[in-house]
């Protein structure tokens, strides 16, 4: 598409891309944003270097003009978007990319796997944060999904909430806390259970978490007790009936005078499995595949459209979509509030299609609508606030702050609509 | 694990892990093996550096001495398994690692990582290439996973029977043929459809495949024949209820004597909507979100487990296995073989549990009983054959021909069993 535009003269040509969703996945109720922040450290290195570039020129992909174009390619135009860790719904403009044609529709695929993964990653962790009630929850997917993508489901699965990653890269990249555990395999490694928990105790103390259901739990849960004592830390449980295991395991634990000893549980958990254990004394979570792959909405359904452009004489803004029966697009550049109710809850989702002629979005708000929209990146240069460490946490504190604004009904589980409805002005 | 282990003595023990998956996803009739040569390359190439030891000894992760190994580290052991493209089913032996076990153990997350991801992805693309019948069927899903996932994902599906990937990278990557198409933002860019048309027709030529749905697709297929000429390649469809508006456009195209202008569908499709076209004059598909999410299975379900040790003094394997009501697991390293018949079909995969004594896997077969195991890297030194580009080909031809051999109700696409059952002996 670069390569025709180039030759047809419209490369050049203004344009604004939105990216947003159609609807939110499985019947929930509310999506989180995630990915943002990882989003714009990726846009401001986006190269093409010699390696791809010979590789475009050896396939004759594209012509020497725009290989040239590709060489020198630096993003430098505007983002603004929804922040980080904000509750969107359907038609929600999530990110505006300004730029030229070429500029901004280059990015479109990064742009999409970014929001679509890391969005699917934090929305479905945000419901099995809200059924933890305020256990702790820990993310343990990374083996469940690509590589890289571990990274990023680590980060996104904190920014909505959960409290540790077991992918110490993730701790080291985004300055997320970090957890361990012991698998079955360092036991079955041992010449017996007992030199397996001896061994844990010895190296990190009696406050480590022992698995405890390698063989049979309830010696399993004896022995752990009898290695470290009353104050081992945790038991941790990986199989079985969990509600019923769990009493058991807690009275026993308690039987034997480890009152304090935590219960964590594992095996396959999702925000069902939760919920269903929201009775039972257990003391800790760890979730792996389910929130990994979004519970069953492993890609969010976003999709990055040009809305509007200007006309060679780069005079005004004129409004595009596409005329499809079936996939609405609405042209034309958006701002976007959240009606807020004298309580402070949210009541709609207001998206404001502006007229031709607007240079920026609106920026008026008033006390019951909060504006959604912010200047994620001026000329190409992000704003630092949302970048690394400090601009993950920053998503993390303000996911929780939209998660309070969102009407009680949002955190049911089953199939529903969005808690709220999306209007067009 | 492992700094625990260097503690306790255990560390330096010679271990047998083992990658395999306890059940097929969804009610499918075979999975297909995938990520196998990627993982080799990143299993050789597995080193930590400064960044990441200095984040271990600022955060206390692990012991001085655990520090002092990991700078060290280099893969040296033995792997053995299933060759990439291969069929497999429940219990299937598909990877074995021989080494130490903190030389083992500390790949369990990329081994699994890497093979979860890419079988999911292969699994469900052989289902779409066998309904496609022939037909070619490119991936275009680079936008709907995370961004390194989508090279990964593109190279899956190629060596499950895909014909080509819109991601470039991938092509450059892994020698995959690319291929190109317009979106609706190029229509939207330009002043008029026609304009659109006849930019992309005066870069491309007219055998390229253009993009008809945005504003009304009867109107869009009359232009794209008047701009382009009865040569047009192709024609993009990427709307609408396909089967409908298939039989139209093939008649139009007809009617307006572009006989061999070629249709491609888009859409949304998955392994059913491709079986529902079956009938109709369809030249050709691109599928995205469903095939690098794995169509409803996103991992793989693969496990990494312990499954044989050897004791301090070296001398014998112990098989070791996990006593889970739920979840069996089978100790002891493992051949394994598939009984064809007569016909050279498919009938049983059988897993040969060794006895303690087997110091490599058996290497015995019939003619009747196809050997699975190949030795895939000798002292860490992966085996040129099964990486990177010819690899990766070898890879989809060895698909093609395991295909063959299976009974032809592996692809009914409906819930079911596995097409042959696991046999252990």
């Amino acid at each position: 598409m670069v390569d025709a535009a180039m030759q047809s003269g419209t490369a050049d040509r203004a344009c604004l891309f939105e990216a947003f969703a159609r609807r939110l996945p499985n019947g929930r109720r509310y999506g989180i944003v995630a990915g943002t922040g990882r989003l714009l450290e990726l846009i401001q290195a986006f190269r093409f270097e010699d390696a791809e570039l010979d590789w475009l020129r050896e396939n004759n992909v594209v012509r020497q003009g725009t290989l040239d174009w590709l060489a020198d390619y630096r993003f430098g135009g505007e983002i603004w978007g929804y922040r980080e860790g904000e509750a969107y719904f359907p038609g929600s403009p999530l990110l505006t990319v300004e730029s030229s044609f070429a500029e901004g529709v280059i990015l479109e695929t990064l742009i999409l796997s970014v929001l679509n993964y890391d969005t699917s990653v934090a929305s479905a962790a945000a419901r099995m944060v809200s059924v933890a009630l305020g256990r702790p929850i820990a993310e343990m997917g990374s083996r469940r999904t690509g590589e890289q993508s571990a990274v990023a489901a680590a980060r996104a699965a904190y920014i909505a909430g959960f409290d540790a990653t077991s992918n110490l890269e993730a701790g080291r990249r985004w300055g997320l806390p970090t957890m361990g555990t012991a698998a079955h395999a360092f036991t079955l490694l041992h010449d017996s259970e007992e030199d397996a928990f001896r061994a844990q105790v010895t190296a990190f103390g009696p406050g480590t978490t022992l698995l405890v259901d390698t063989y049979d739990i309830r010696a399993g849960v004896e022995l752990a007790v009898a290695v470290a004592g009353t104050g081992l830390g945790a038991v941790r449980i990986d199989s079985g009936d969990l509600p019923t295991v769990v009493a058991a395991v807690r009275e026993q634990l308690d039987s034997l005078g480890a009152v304090n000893t935590r219960i964590t549980v594992t095996s396959d958990l999702d925000e069902h499995t939760i919920a269903g254990l929201s009775g039972s004394p257990v003391d800790g979570y760890g979730v792996g595949t389910s929130v990994v792959t979004g519970s069953g909405a492993p890609a969010a359904g976003m999709v990055y459209k040009l809305v509007a452009h200007k006309g060679d004489r780069g005079e005004d803004w004129i409004p595009v979509a596409k005329a499809s029966a079936q996939k609405i697009s609405v042209g034309g550049r958006k701002s976007a509030f959240r009606r807020l109710d004298a309580t402070r809850t949210a009541r709609e989702e207001i998206v404001d299609v502006q007229g031709v002629g607007a240079d920026t979005p609106a920026g008026t708000s008033n006390e019951s609508e909060r504006e959604l929209l912010v200047h994620l990146a001026h000329k190409g240069v992000p704003d630092e606030r949302y970048l690394g460490h400090a601009g993950t946490l920053l998503a993390r504190e303000h996911r929780a702050k939209a998660m309070q604004e969102l009407p009680v009904q949002a955190f049911r589980l089953g199939l529903g609509d969005p808690v709220i409805p999306t209007t067009y002005r």
